[in-house]
């Protein structure tokens, strides 16, 4: 939604310091739209744009900004204007911001605040990173059982302007028990003397304050809730998870899957902004692993050297045999992993996975087979340097169909062997399965030649 | 939310066919829960429980299932319990099931329906797959701007056992153009007699039927919205998408992009679901042309045989260098996917990136160069079959260190110029740069080996 026609006219009204003008654009789009179109202007004009609306509006739009603007903006404000954000801000959003402050600025920020804010963030910091108390937002809607529907709809207009979330709305008792929960939807359309005890849900599925994060997510995500309590271990109401932040943490997973899946331990920070040297470690530590498991494959080719020095046309193969072992295991390793992932397949289906795997390892073996052998064969034979160009090209073949077999085997039932003994399946990603099949496919092709040319 | 201690519970109501102990079931759990529980029942006791329930609940449920469950569940019913099936469900879970069966099937049932619901699934089943319009409901709220707030709530308490989504209200004329929305919050937080008109937010953002169902999601997840309307080329409201189909959808967009960089062309299909035939035929094609580009590993080499026949050593080493290149890229190359897909970094800034894998390429380089130094020089000479291990021990060490330099540049540019070419710089997959910087990294292999080493 970012509109190029708007920063001329952003632009026009810096230069004449149209109040009104900025106040009503600050207040006619979306806070989101606002954040887009200000965030190729420079952090002043921002400012300048900003200041012409109340700080709860400010407050909004920061939200959208990116991570590395936000810094920006802030790097800028004296301390009591970023007290002043830090008070307009939800409260989960407000936590968060600060999470990413100098400890020594917020310090110095804190005193300026409200001493119910103040205290909310230091409640809110003390909970253990990724979990659902770390996410979770204060500003829930809450009742007490005994009122009616009408009175509890009055209440909630009290409530509702401090409150993110006014659809799902939470019944609890004096010492903050959570007792059951009710729509906005049921309430306004009950009958107004009817008790809210009466048509609240008691059984409500909430998440406890120290489960993780992703847990409380797919809960989220999978009852299709617009929120969800969360509980402490005495089943008192401590806050609620927003169905906004699901996306969010739902994306993180996928890109820690995705960072696994290509071999680097996952990044915490964003690739811009994490420090060299602790992508270096991350990404050095997994190459390490790996090259000193590929130093397998000189061994293993140490062992037919003899071989090689009297066929030398058996080395050049090497790469083309063993890539095709890497390929068709990293194929099936994502593909199983995925599918287990989404709940496609559970570990119990492992006979059935395997059978099936088993059957496509050997049609796809046979296809790439097929297209090694016509390779090899219309080679010239000075190039292959070998006096049987036909039996080469039939060693080369099975050895292309076995080991494609024995890669997509290999890919498929790693996921499940890690998944059983409870690691994260994700580690089979495609460099793991790789350097595992390199080696045993140097194996394979050599058993094979040896058996079927005439070494001697 | 799967209860073990519930299933005794749900075999003696079944036993005993104790009705309202069923019908208590169905209604006091969450759908969701109710659903997990019946997951392990067979289907005729599953249809037992359910039909203690409403029609409107047993739609409810039905949601929740697994979708190869559902198929079970569906084949089971006759035709006039099918359509009051259909007839029950919300208008988009009802298209997607809708497609899901027979073709032969829906004729018969069909005209069992309803007309409005007849009508409607056929106009909902014309939009494109993959299309905001292919997930829309149409189920919204939606008033005309001449109401006031008190009059236009006591509407919505008429509209809304029939609506999907009740807490965003859209304002239309008579022709169903889009005015404006309002939230249920603002709505009962206004004074009743204030005309409808003053509260709404004319700045509506919008998605149209034939956009891509992703870009919806997108938009939806980026405002924080709870439903967005879709509207057709004329600005007229067709339908809503809602916040519970945006994770679906982001969901399967994370699976393309794992199959994607797997070297699978995408599966529309659950991995248990699909047919071999069309599977095989997605998956030999990948392996096919990673296959024939590596074949070009053989062309590398035999460019270099008289240098491998001279030093048989050197062909020993030819797996451990090149795949430290492919693990390099493929490491590289998804970092920068990544970040690219969650807009962490833009193509803009590709001199950074650049720069940035420039030099963590050295550094990687440098790192798994001395562990191969390492490993070269302590092993025995008779197994290198060289008279000079120093002399190997350095040119593979500097081989390894250019090599990783050169796979971190493959794998963090290729994504750059794809998503430049307007590809999708997910095809940059592992396997893709793997293949690649196998045969580019032989050359340099073998050409550090012919300037240090003498041939001859």
């Amino acid at each position: 939604m970012f509109d190029p026609l708007l920063i001329p006219e952003l632009r026009e009204m810096l230069l004449e310091n149209d109040i009104p003008a900025m106040h009503e654009f600050c207040n006619v789009f979306h806070a989101g739209v606002i954040a887009e179109n200000l965030e190729s202007l420079s952090v002043a004009d921002c400012w300048q744009v900003l200041s012409a609306a109340e700080w709860s509006r400010r407050a909004e739009v920061f939200k959208y900004f990116s991570h590395s603007r936000q810094m920006e903006l802030v790097e800028t404000l004296d301390q009591s204007k970023l007290s002043a954000l830090l008070e307009a801000m939800a409260a989960d959003d407000r936590v968060a911001l600060v999470k990413d402050l100098e400890p020594a600025l917020v310090d110095l920020v804190l005193p300026l605040m409200a001493q119910v804010e103040r205290d909310e963030i230091r409640k809110l910091l003390s909970y253990p990173p990724q979990s659902a108390g770390s996410i979770m937002t204060t500003e829930y809607a809450s009742l007490r059982k005994d009122l009616t529907a009408g009175a509890a709809l009055a209440q909630l207009r009290l409530q509702a302007p401090q409150r993110e979330m006014i659809y799902y709305i939470y019944v609890i008792d004096e010492s903050r028990h959570l007792l059951g929960f009710l729509t906005l939807r049921r309430l306004i359309m009950a009958k107004p003397e009817r008790p809210i005890s009466e048509i609240m849900d008691e059984d409500v599925i909430s998440v406890r304050v120290d489960e993780d994060q992703e847990v409380a997510a797919r809960k989220l995500a999978r009852y299709n809730f617009l929120a969800m309590p969360v509980v402490d271990d005495q089943n008192r109401l401590a806050g609620i998870v927003t169905h906004d932040d699901v996306v969010d943490i739902l994306q993180e997973e996928a890109t820690e899957d995705a960072h696994k899946m290509g071999g680097v331990l996952p990044l915490t920070e964003q690739y811009l902004e994490s420090s060299f040297v602790s992508l270096w470690r991350k990404r050095a530590m997994w190459l390490s692993v790996l090259f000193l498991a590929e130093v397998f494959t000189f061994s293993a080719l140490a062992h037919f050297e003899d071989e090689i020095q009297k066929v030398v046309a058996l080395s050049l193969f090497v790469p083309l045999c063993i890539s095709t072992g890497g390929n068709s295991g990293s194929q099936a390793a994502t593909l199983i992993t995925r599918a287990l992932a989404l709940g496609q397949i559970q570990l119990r289906d492992w006979l059935l996975v395997i059978w099936h795997e088993f059957g496509m390892g050997i049609a796809l073996g046979v296809t790439l087979g097929l297209i090694a052998f016509v390779r090899v064969f219309f080679t010239p034979a000075e190039v292959l340097g070998v006096s049987e160009p036909l039996r080469l090209a039939l060693v080369i073949a099975q050895s292309v169909a076995a080991i494609c077999l024995w890669g997509t085997l290999v890919g498929a039932t790693l996921p499940l062997v890690f998944k059983r003994l409870g690691i994260d399946p994700g580690i089979a990603s495609s460099p793991f399965v790789a350097t595992f099949v390199d080696v045993t496919g140097i194996l394979i092709y050599f058993s094979i030649a040896r058996v079927q040319l005439n070494f001697g």
